[in-house]
């Protein structure tokens, strides 16, 4: 078998996510690079590992995905295969060799995400599926305290959504700010949530933004936030923010 | 009866364009607007006039609808009501009063097209349906040079595909340039094939985009082009541009 390492980028509109479901439940971002796989290797012994699950509506800038195929091919022309097989919402950007003992799950030292929203009256209709709207006046101010709040080794119970068992809630937030992005050719102006961490648990990112939010309207105080990263108390404090407005934008090595 | 003028903003990609059809074809914008707008009259006794067609997965950031209905309401309000009939991918931007007089088609002075495309090797699949992928070497002084040819009175017989007939294939082109934009948050780098005219025939701006881009390949010379301009030969220059890099910018009067 041969190992190779995919960066892929989608956009999560159609699919139910990364994971691989039973083909009656609907399509998934792992279902089409498997499809894909098969095709160009002429057989169904393929294997495919995320660097970790994206959920129904998510986007990916940079997924990476371990693939294993019983086939030998230069990983320029495996790239150019896929690309001509997959669906033109989901592009492998960049393929090279693996080793056999590369785990794109455990090997990751840190992810970042983005969650793109704008406060604007109007949403733009290109928007739509890219851009979560959040029209509410929000104390921007407080919103960026809140992201240095989040920075540090912390308890994320209150930031997890039930799944997968997992043996700890302590995460490392190493970076995480609220970017303002000016208006474009395409898109007037939003906001970028953009949080580097050790790893994120399920709807993390999505309730970190929640919770922002809720500073952002007067609703938190930073002193509650502060307070629901310690393990004494289990409350959550705002919802997930919805889907489409998050982006798995990176996973370093 | 009572006359708004409404700027509205739309993807095109869902819908078979701006003119209504049999609702056995399926969607159009026009549709969906005079939908929305028989829901809050109450009436099916409506009216809509936009400034010009747009094709099938045509996009606009501000064509203009004259809307006629026989309901008094601020036009404020008339703006929300429609955006919370309306799907989200069709965006009422601007609503004013309107005189019984105004005629969006005639009346248009000027119309501002652009059409965007991308020429990286890889494109992503955030700008599947919003920019066109031309993965081809160009030289783009040629393409500039070429634009410039456009800026003026001619008659486009040579870019126009049969329709609706029309009594003159002369028209003024006020601006013509290629720019360039830089990568941004969710997009690589892309040009936009920018276009104001007095007005357009059928498929035009993506007639003089497939003539455009065969200059930027070398296949056409500026010569052919000036030529092609005057009415001795009948003689398509290139393939009409896809629609979905299309967009109706701005109607200006």
């Amino acid at each position: 078998m041969f190992h190779y390492c995919l960066t892929v980028s989608y956009v999560g509109t159609r699919y139910l996510g990364w994971q691989i479901q039973p083909e009656s439940y609907g399509k998934t971002i792992q279902g089409e690079i498997n499809l894909a796989l098969q095709k160009i290797s002429k057989s169904t012994n393929i294997k495919t590992l995320g660097s970790g699950r994206t959920d129904t509506g998510v986007h990916a800038m940079g997924q990476v995905v371990k693939a294993t195929i019983p086939l030998e091919i230069n990983p320029r022309n495996l790239l150019k295969a896929m690309n001509s097989h997959l669906p033109e919402d989901i592009r492998v950007l960049e393929a090279s060799l693996s080793s056999d003992e590369f785990i794109p799950t455990v090997h990751a030292k840190s992810k970042e995400y983005h969650y793109r929203f704008s406060t604007n009256e109007i949403h733009p209709p290109f928007a739509e599926h890219l851009i979560t709207h959040y029209p509410y006046d929000i104390d921007l101010e407080a919103m960026k305290a809140a992201c240095q709040i989040f920075i540090g080794e912390h308890d994320f119970t209150n930031f997890f959504v039930e799944g997968t068992p997992v043996s700890s809630f302590v995460r490392e937030i190493f970076e995480c700010e609220i970017i303002e992005v000016p208006a474009n050719e395409l898109f007037p102006s939003y906001y970028v949530f953009r949080v580097v961490g050790s790893g994120f648990l399920k709807q993390m990112v999505r309730l970190m933004v929640g919770a922002i939010w809720r500073v952002g309207r007067g609703r938190v105080t930073l002193e509650e936030l502060q307070n629901s990263l310690s393990p004494m108390k289990q409350e959550k404090l705002g919802a997930v923010a919805p889907g489409h407005g998050l982006y798995l934008m990176r996973v370093n090595y």
